[in-house]
């Protein structure tokens, strides 16, 4: 059995965070922008995103939630009328100030002090606030409700530690936003939101996730409850995917949504907001990546299907490049997952053999090379990406097979990957949830074990609140853990809570994130 | 012959402008944001720019560019460097001087003193400065060119008037930035954008424009060429569409975009940029628009066909919904200019006759509304909003047709509906251009004459440059008027200048514009 040589330089168990930042190098996916914790995302990158958009905005729409656009500008009054929510945000904001800028006579520019704004305006860290005040217009009646909203925006806040795609000061997203009569109404829609962000994120992303409610202190400023998806990576730390809060009339009451109710009685609206935003495609990286480089689900993949012609520049490269076209317009006209494939034959310069490499990094699904033998014999060499190497020659897996079956086959074999992808990082994070730890000192030892990659424990809590819960979180900030969420599907509690001593009432999952 | 009754207040003959505004409202496409010249884009108006998004972003794949994100902020001496770039620009930019607002100690917020940046940044108002700074780092060599870069984006410019759709402090386009080896190439692409609009304009939105190069004067700052699509309005005024720069080595030199040709000598590049923005939205309505609302083409109508039942909240509404929405998925099962019939069914409360009207002011293409009896004879009541008066009785137009010839036909009237109103719109423009003017008095007099709306006149220049040109814009100002461009396809030029009295070289369009 030979050495397998892969792509890669850092591998996941030496270094995951270097790792990370290579596998986005060598995809090309994104880079430093040169601007403050901005990033260039680059077209693989991009062209994932808008999959992932596509799909989740077919989603979105299925539910009746229609799309808007809200201003990116929000005037500080806004801000000040919602106390707790200015709050949680005011440390990390971009102000602008000025309108104008001119010259400061030494060959640099200045903001025109003759063009200070009267009121500075934040630029959108989120917009509870400015889509409350357009719900304030639109709400007169119980029939204007609900009234469901959504946005695909770029918001700033002004991170101090950034990180591509995981944490940068502008990112992409999308945020639903909207109001109800009544709490039942809008509690229902909050968990709308969170399982079309479970279905998207399992079935489009495959990325298993527990869905369930993060503690008091993790909520969302403002928010009365806040959901979460939360997904495992390969280091076993925790990233929340996506979240959905429910507001009370909190926000309604600040921006003064009401409505009359059909007994004429005026009333204020309860309202919800909820968002994913590019950090998915972090998760999608830290979840499918290998040594090799990414592996995007097929359902997500810009290209599912890469041809690569081994062209020799000799005139017969034309036949064979016509015989490739051919074979990307038949595996074009299949579809798969319900789409049709999407089929990329890379004419670009230089080597299939290079070129393979890079589209491995990439992480295209399939993988296809045809020279001018298999063109006369009627075969392609395919390779799967998730599954790249032999492991008993420690080569790449090439399937030689007849060219007619591997069109038929792509819409099974794409589906086939999708799901395998799935499966397998929902069984690591299956083994890596570890159920009976009963104290906080076993926790305390399970983290600071010799396990690399420790993963998450459920552990039993009486549900503290204020002060209590205070000293709970302090208490794990020491081993750098934090409470994810309260899985909704989680068994009920059976036993002493780890922090107080006193009955649990629920199960909660504590982990590194993220 | 009765009297029409229209379904707005206001006409398009007695205040363009009023209308505008009111059918903006009436469409439920836009409002006010109460955030200084930004607008709240609403569902039926960002429906329509998802549709011109999708069909856009294809003929922009199609072209081989790829699209990424970039930067919402620019540093100061991105702009510092590129003089006559800044020059253009610098009296309407967004400044963000601090990361943090702190209270004021009075329950207000202000801008934390101690978080002021040590470079303010600029929201950026386009983005040939920061996609520069990525180009230097993308380019090397010959081979990585061309590059062919889009981006979908929000950009602010601190516009002093604003007016929905036409011109907004904050607005979304797409901004395309390619690189080249030389000037022919980036010249090609440079037209190949244009093409790309043009095409874009007159088969998607059914706006006729006439491509052509932009005077000196109405260059983009920076630029060596400028080219632009310019369609005519109800009112007779030109508006500028679509834009398409050659910048020649000038932002190359500024950012450093080189590369070694095949020779190993180092060149700089020659780079385009081209962009259309939702402002598009604002010529549809004043091109399409109508005394009852606007009248969207088929291609981008976000539901082409509606479904109105006339429900009667008694028992046979059940059977009632159960044909409308057979025949809504027989619709939709049917396919007009190459895509899916796109079909909403509306079953919101109210009478149908009410609802009809809501849909008229909002312009779908068709709408069709069935009521018990026509369900008994298998027919439909269907009106084409584009032709929805009958002259001689002054009543809506509606066709009483066999449920099944409906449905047969439907691919066949959406294409109609779109050449349509093209044929209409392209029949008043081509009738508003004046040609033969032959002195700058006649143009002065054709202006300042009785006709409400003029159009346009076609006459004959010398192409003055510099101070000369300065000269001629500046007696233009006087009638409100501006060089529209130089047509593509203009005859040659066979007279005498109007400005200079030199022997004409070309041919320009001289209108009022937006």
């Amino acid at each position: 059995m030979s050495q397998i040589r892969h792509a890669l330089n850092i591998k996941r168990e030496d270094d995951f965070a270097a790792w990370y930042q290579e596998v986005i190098t060598a995809a090309d996916m994104a880079e430093e922008s040169g601007v403050r914790g901005c990033m260039v995302i680059k077209p693989w990158g991009y062209g994932i995103w808008e999959r992932i958009q596509r799909l989740m905005d077919d989603r979105i729409k299925a539910a009746g939630v229609q799309n808007c656009y809200f201003p990116i500008f929000i005037p500080l009054r806004n801000f000040e009328r919602e106390a707790e929510h200015v709050e949680g945000f005011a440390k990390e904001m971009a102000v602008v100030t000025h309108h104008r800028l001119i010259s400061d006579g030494k060959g640099g520019l200045i903001p025109d002090p003759e063009a200070k704004l009267e009121e500075p305006l934040v630029v959108r860290p989120t917009s509870e606030t400015i889509i409350g005040d357009a719900m304030a217009r639109w709400v007169q009646s119980w029939r204007d409700l609900p009234l469901l909203t959504n946005q695909w925006a770029n918001v700033v806040r002004w991170e101090m530690r950034t990180r591509m795609f995981l944490r940068t000061t502008e990112f992409l997203w999308q945020e639903g936003h909207t109001a109800h009569a009544d709490r039942a109404d809008a509690l229902a829609e909050t968990h709308r939101a969170l399982e079309m962000y479970r279905a998207c994120a399992e079935e489009d992303l495959a990325l298993p996730v527990i869905a369930g409610e993060k503690p008091e202190n993790e909520r969302f400023p403002g928010a009365v409850e806040t959901w979460s998806i939360e997904a495992m990576m390969q280091d076993g730390k925790a990233l929340q995917a996506g979240t959905s809060h429910y507001l009370g009339t909190n926000f309604a009451h600040a921006a003064g949504i009401k409505y009359q109710d059909r007994e004429g009685t005026e009333q204020y609206c309860h309202t919800t907001s909820w968002g994913v935003s590019t950090r998915m495609i972090g998760g999608v990286i830290m979840t499918h990546g290998d040594d090799d480089g990414l592996r995007v689900p097929p359902r997500i993949a810009p290209h599912q299907v890469v041809i690569l012609p081994m062209l020799r520049e000799t005139p017969e490269d034309e036949a064979l490049l016509a015989y490739c076209e051919e074979l990307r317009a038949r595996l074009a006209s299949q579809s798969a997952m319900g789409e049709p494939v999407r089929v990329l034959l890379d004419k670009s310069p230089g080597k299939a053999a290079g070129k393979r490499w890079d589209w491995v990094r990439k992480g295209a699904p399939v993988i296809i090379e045809v020279g001018p033998r298999d063109m006369a014999e009627g075969k392609v060499a395919q390779i799967r990406r998730d599954r790249l190497w032999n492991p008993d020659n420690g080569k790449p897996a090439f399937a030689f097979i007849a060219r007619e079956d591997a069109i038929g086959a792509i819409g099974t074999l794409l589906t086939d990957i999708q799901q395998s992808l799935f499966d397998e990082a929902r069984e690591r994070r299956d083994a890596n949830i570890t159920r009976g730890v009963n104290s906080l000192a076993e926790v305390e030892a399970f983290f600071s074990g010799s396990a690399k990659f420790p993963g998450w424990v459920e552990v039993q809590w009486s549900k503290p609140t204020g002060a209590a819960l205070e000293k709970v979180v302090e208490t794990l900030k020491g081993t750098k853990l934090t409470i994810r969420n309260v899985p909704r599907d989680a068994a009920p509690a059976d036993g002493a809570c780890i922090f107080t001593g006193e009955p649990a009432v629920e199960r909660i999952l504590v982990a590194r994130a993220y």
